[in-house]
Order: C-alpha cells, then structure tokens, then sequence
C-alpha cells in the first residue's frame, strides 16, 4: 500500500519526511537492559537511525505525565522525529497503539489517554491512526514487552522511509481521552494544580503561561503564600520562592538555590490558584 | 597475525563481522563520570561506532546479574555487536579477561563467572578465548580503571575491523564458572530462586521458560502464595500478583500495576517453586 | 569575522577542529526531558554530532564538582570536542558565560567557577573568552533555561565548523575563580579534603596524585585510621581500607569490596592528611 500523493495545500501537519532521529519516553527505569533491548532493535531495524531518551523516569503507569512532557518538548527536536512513548500498564490487553501525525513529527504511544496532550495542542488538528498490526505483519513475540516487540520496529521502519505514516493503520476520530485535569476558571481567577515536580524540587503546574497574558498584576497562592511572578530564578534571594512562567510555557513554583517540593511540602496534585487584579 | 580464512562449514558462531555497535553494561552507575570516559576512549577509537548502554546499575561487584541480562538480551542487537561488561572487583589483580564468540556477537569481559551464562547456552558452544594483552599492545594506565584503558580500545579495535577476534588471545577450554545456582528438579516440581528485580518490582527468576513446557497445569508457590500463570498483567485485577513466562524467556512473579517485591516482602535469592500436574 | 590563520608556532592549544563530539555535563538528572531536548536542539543544529553524555547527576547547583570532573575527563575524548558544562543557578541573571579553549578542546559553561580546574591545570594556558550574545545572534527564548537556549545551538555550530572559537565573542583576562580549595602543604605532610564521593562509595580529595611523588613512604589519615598506598583494591581483603592514587591521577580512600563512605561515616569535605616519612 502507497500513500496517496500530498494534497498540494497540505499544511507540514499532514505530512512526514523522515529525519532519522527517535525519541524515547517511558517508565522502564534505567537499572534494566529494557531500554536498552529497544535501542538494539532500532540500530537492528535502521543502522543510522539518532536516539534521544527523553526520560525512562515517568512515575510507573502514570502515561499522563509522559503526555505532558512529550507536548511541551517535541519542538525542540528536527521535523521528522518518531516520538515513541511507552507507558503501558495495558500491554498485552485490548488497547490499540496510537500514533499520531502533528507539524511533521510522528508519535507513537498505547492509546490509554498519553498522547491526549499532543492532540489537544495541535493546530491545524493532528491526524490520529490505529496500528493495524496484522496489515503490518506485526506478531508481537511477547505480551508483555511491545516497546521491544512493536514499538521499536515499526519506529525503525518509520525512521528509514521503509513504512508510511499513513500506512500505520486506519484514521480514527479520537483517542482515549487525557487525564489531566484542565485549570478551573473564574472572574479573576484560575485555579490548577501541581502536574509535577522536576529533579531541582520546582512544582510544574498545569496553568498554561497564556493564559495569564496581558491580565494584570498576577498573585500565585500556593501552601498558604502569595508570591509574585518573577523573570528568573536568581531575581529573589537563596532560600525565598518564587513563581514564574517557565520555559516550557506553563506556570512553575520554585525556590532559588533549593527545592521548592520539600520546602512547602507538597506533591503531585497540589491545588495552586491564581488571581489578577491592580 | 591474520585470521585463517573461514571454513565453508562455519557456522555464525565462529565468524565475528563488526557493525560498529558496542554495548555496555557495568556496575558504575551515572553520577561519576565514568562510563562517559569510556565512551569517549570508544570514539577516540572508532569515530562511527554506536554505543548503547544496557545499564550501569548491575549491583556493585555483583558479575552474575549482568551476565544473565547479557544472555538474554544480546540477541536484540545486531549480529556484528560487541558487548563489553564491566563488573571487576579484581581489576588490577592477576584475573583474566574473557572474550567471547557466540552467534556472530563478540562479548568481552573479566574472567570472573560474569560470562557463564552467555557460555552456557550456546549451541554451537561458544569459542573462549582469553586477552593477550602484551601481544595487544595493552599496558593500561591504571590499575584500576580497565574498563577504559583496556575494555574500551580493545572494542574500539573490534568494532571498526582493525582487531580480529581470533587476534584477541589464545583459546582457553574454559571460563571461570557462573555465580548463578541453576533450580533443582524434583519429580512434579522445579525449585529455583528470585534472581534479580526489576524496576516495577517484577520478581525474575533462574527458572527458563521452556523447563515448564508440557507439563500440564503449572501452579508456582512464593511466599506462601500460589499462583496460576497467566499470560499478561492486565489478565488479573490491579493490586492482584500473578506468575507469567516474561518476555526474556524466564519465570516472572508479578503484581498488576504494583510491585510484587515490596508487597511481598521478598529479595535476590527467595524460593520459588513450580508444581506440575492436573 | 573569519578566525586569522593560525600561527605555525601555534601550539593545539590555541586551535580548534571540530570532530562532531560534543560532552554534556549538567545538574539537570534525568527524570525530567530536560537533557533530552538539549539534545534535540543539538542534533537540530548539527545533524551528525555524536553526544556523550558525562554525567548529569552533579549536585544541584554545586559547579565545582563539575569542574573537577570535566578537568579529569577531557582528555579521554577527541581534540576537537565541545564540552558543554551547565551548573547554573545564576541563568537568567546578568552572568557570562565562558568558553575555553585548551589542548585543542573547546568547553562551555556558565563563568561561575565551574571551569576553573580546566584553566589552572593547563599548560600553555588555556585561551578564555566570554560569549557576546548579540554578536552572535542569540536571543535566549527563556531565562531559566540557556542550556537549551543557548549552550546547545553554540556548540551545534562549534561542532560542524560552522562557527569558529574566535567567533564566540572577546577574550578575556580572567575566569570567575574556582570553589575548590587547594591542599594545604607543611613540611613532610599534606592536608586536603574529600571532594567527591562516587558511585562504589570511594572517597575522591583533592590531593593529585603528583604532589605524593618521591617523598618516600606515603602514609594517610582519614577518620582516625591510617592507611598504607596500595596500587588496586585486591591488594587488600574485602572489607578492608585502602588509600591509591586512582585513575583520575587524585588520592583516593576505598575498602575492598564495598563503600568508604558509608563504613567510615564521611561526607564531602572531611579532611585527609598525608604524611610522608621513613
């Protein structure tokens, strides 16, 4: 089966050139040879192919923060990038593999809400695919490691031009739906929460940076303080908080020279609100 | 010396074609730098060469866990790869170094039982050899760093076509034995123990897959529970543990999104034992 | 502005031919994408550049250690490497950033002390510069993250020539200086400190190793214990302490077998006394 020929007014979201690098994303942890496994059947399937790990460090089965993280850093990498996305505590259910085509990079992911995300941010509208396995002549060898058994051969052949990406499957309407919640609004108000806490103990929220433009002074209250946004980690003192938009675009409560996570004691789900005003 | 030309009747398993692929897998960890050096020694060496890493988190001067990942991992990678393991707690000693040819892949590592289990499950066996390092031109810098000024140019050489295997030392009849017990049949019932445990708590066990082929009804016993074998993880209830033939070939307690070390309290070495019958 | 044709008493101190290498040592881990999208930005800009990575696990804003590292290491990759070292609790602020340029390496970082060990050690001396942004062409996209903004689109130009070291921006007399203090000499004794402690648990000070050279019978106290040099850890009985002279070329305290750190209760900074005697 040929891909049909581009449409002439298709926008790069309907279109995938292949640059040779893939991404991984998964919550295996590093003291396995799992990803390791996955790389050789990449370099197996597509000897020249570059691979990036993004983390192997998701919280296990928690396919929403990979979701997040993939989101906000896929433009970093070439046009042409395989995303692939393993958080999968379905693997060997049911459950279909996504994959996912928006402004010329690919995404691959089970779809249990992960790439939910990367849809949801996309405009024009990314296409979205079911693997068909069998049209593949994919017969995963185990039911419970496809990121070796599915994942990584079908990225490799993705990778070298061997495999279309409107070959994957057939176009589906939707995916499984996120599960992260959107921040509540109200007059002069939003409130979020805490999505995640990276490495330096900053709380990563899921208030989108746009969303507090050009609507005044901002206030964040978080653990019973108020802080004012600030450009930059070194604007405040060691040891105080701060607030600011971080850069990848959403809101972050953080502490110059230390964690604010252990500092204000808090967690995953955390509630932080946001007010504008004089 | 040049290698003698390969017999028309020599199978994969005498015959080493580099594909410029090196993996590594070691007891160093990531916060030093030290397997970073040895990559750079590896690109100093072979400017094209591929390295992945298995992992680094083998438990510190414990040889037997990386060779049983090696065994069951290599052949994802392709046939040309060479495998370096680095687990030395006799480095600088009088301890050999081993190199192995099995299926087209060459593995290097000290001569401390870390390679039995590649050895031991090769059919054709696999040619030993042990380094010559004067003939190689190797006196390494340190007495305790071989895993770059020794393990790292010696693959570098292999990788690119510069060393031939059989230029790597003389054939030795035998290896140091493997640390790892092999499981106890009994007439009904296999006995073995928890070999090592993964990073969602998966328990792994010394017991392969084929011993418990057609042997009727297989119920394991651990830790005073017994457990059918299932297919898959998402065949049982979250929380819920269950017992499956893994993707690597060997016997795997596990607990549905959860992990089956923590609630069952279990380390290394804990009995598991498979009864057959109706 | 073209680089002016290099002096033929120039020694490789004070030229730079990119060899597609670049290093990356950060305090960013790896639980979060963040080393992940510097690579995507990276291989953005220089498709054919190999990336090692040194270690990304340095403490949190500590750069002396980082330093101290990239000192050791360096020379165990290709003249012609870009290291790039970002420990950078001042990004965002009004903080340069440093290249230099020794023994045919470029380094990277910001000029906060991090590359002091790389300057003091470097015979001629390294070449120093600070980067000026503009002239480059540099608008950071955030203020919190140069590494990805900054660091890593100037090394892809460094790496594939596309930009020369003399480019980088006006040279400068001094670096920031350095955090780690220096060993202090009496007659017959040295007196330095622990500096790092690595993966095994092995005490790294801060006495090199050519500062013990032909003083006579080396002796070493640390924690109240005395301790003969010793050439490798199988010298001594597992469990047993020993000082060496390691493969970094500094004076380091291990037991065979097992964790200095954890048997002899020591964290960075504890003192180590060097004597020297019949």
């Amino acid at each position: 089966m040929k891909p049909e020929p581009a449409s002439p007014f298709a926008t790069t979201s309907t279109q995938f050139t292949p640059c040779a690098v893939v991404t991984l994303i998964t919550d295996f942890g590093t003291r396995d040879p799992y990803v390791g496994v996955m790389k050789g059947v990449l370099l197996a399937g597509a000897p020249a192919v570059r691979i990036v790990d993004l983390t192997h460090e998701v919280p296990a089965h928690w396919p929403a923060e990979a979701g997040f993280w993939l989101a906000r850093s896929f433009r970093y990498f070439p046009v042409g990038s395989v995303h692939v996305a393993v958080v999968d505590p379905g693997v060997g259910s049911a459950r279909d593999i996504a994959a996912v085509l928006r402004d010329g990079h690919v995404f691959l992911a089970p779809d249990n809400g992960l790439l939910a995300p990367v849809v949801e941010s996309s405009t024009p509208r990314a296409e979205l695919r079911h693997l068909d396995l069998d049209a593949l002549g994919m017969r995963p060898a185990s039911s419970t490691f496809h990121g070796r058994d599915v994942f990584a051969p079908v990225a490799a052949r993705l990778a070298t031009g061997r495999l279309q990406y409107e070959e994957l499957g057939p176009v589906v309407p939707e995916l499984v739906p996120g599960w992260i919640e959107e921040p509540v609004e109200k007059p002069g108000q939003i409130t979020g929460a805490v999505l995640t806490i990276d490495h330096f103990g900053n709380l990563i929220t899921n208030i989108d940076a746009r969303s507090l433009q050009g609507r005044g002074r901002v206030r964040v209250r978080v653990a019973g303080r108020e802080l004012d946004l600030r450009r930059t980690y070194s604007e405040v003192r060691p040891g105080d908080y701060l607030a600011l938009l971080n850069s990848f675009g959403v809101l972050e409560i953080a502490r110059a020279e230390g964690s604010a996570a252990v500092g204000l004691g808090l967690e995953r789900g955390a509630p932080v609100v946001v007010s504008f005003g004089a």
